[in-house]
């Protein structure tokens, strides 16, 4: 309890053990025992481990965003969305944007740069999310998916992306967070969280 | 297999069955078995069934915003973030999003609008996300955290979004968000995919 003014600042909680609870193949549900910074409370949460992701805003030569539908088994329905996948280990959040972008769509583009980059979901996920821009994108190579992948590519003006949003027609979280990072982008608002990092 | 141009449209896979896996108590891993539109293939796949989501932009009468700093299991960090929480059965995201901010801050508003949503991560969760706007706020009264919950108030000036954003101080997807949806409903581009909904 705390009037939330007053108190010593938040502290971490230190961890005590973890524990594998499910593994689901893409990713990992872990029992983590966690005791409070004053020591008075301990408990067991669950955190879903993974590794990072990565988020594509690709662009074509001619000002078209290259997006896609597939079918997700989260919401068990078929989603408006952009490129992206999971960061093979060590990879480069851009060399797996150029991978995932050439695999799921076929397209190639000349320059890749992370533009923004957030927390998955801190309450209950491990791992961070990239949103990589890449420009001069043009159709090149057949696309290659992955085991029970079915995609299809759809390219829109990157002028409808505000509608998309407030349309409610693009409902994918991560997707409204690439197009708030390249509308930052568009405007000269650069994104400065990841220095160093590519 | 698919040159993304030709084939059909991405159609649904058909459920077969689901059991839980998991029971993690904030949420619930569910084994859903699926087949293929075309009936050629079949899978189990891990769905995380989670109810819907709230995150709430709360701005008091001299245009701060109602923000908090907690520790988060997911990331075992301390995040900056805004109040938000689970909505209870049958609950509008509106009233979901006054009971948090109180029982996270202590603070009661005027007007709650839902002025965004999302499907919180459509390969892997089955929920939505909402932001809920509520202005004229002002300290009414005493926090009422849930078990486990420790959080600090701090009180942010609106204009600091975008640096708290582009930074990467504050790194929370689904506060990011809620900034994108606030930025937008500023510039009077409201968010029309809930109509009848609030």
């Amino acid at each position: 309890m705390s009037d939330g003014t007053s108190h010593d600042p938040v502290r971490p909680w230190r961890t005590l053990g973890r524990e594998q609870a499910l593994d689901c193949r893409i990713f990992q549900v872990e029992r983590v025992t966690r005791q409070s910074p004053d020591g008075q409370k301990s408990g067991s949460f669950y955190v879903i481990g993974s590794k990072d992701w990565v988020n594509i805003l690709a662009v074509t030569e001619d000002g078209r965003l290259v997006m896609i539908r597939q079918y997700r088994h989260g919401t068990d329905d078929i989603m408006l969305e952009i490129p992206g996948g999971i960061l093979d280990e060590g990879e480069l959040p851009t060399a797996a944007a150029v991978r995932e972008l050439r695999e799921e769509t076929g397209y190639v583009g000349r320059e890749a740069t992370v533009i923004g980059r957030v927390a998955a979901n801190p309450a209950i996920l491990d791992n961070y999310s990239y949103t990589v821009l890449i420009t001069g994108c043009r159709l090149e190579a057949g696309t290659s998916f992955d085991e029970h992948e079915e995609i299809d590519v759809v390219l829109r003006d990157v002028e409808e992306i505000d509608r998309m949003l407030l349309s409610g027609e693009m409902v994918h979280s991560f997707v409204a967070l690439a197009f708030m990072w390249y509308r930052y982008h568009c405007q000269g608002m650069l994104f400065e969280g990841e220095r160093g990092r590519s």
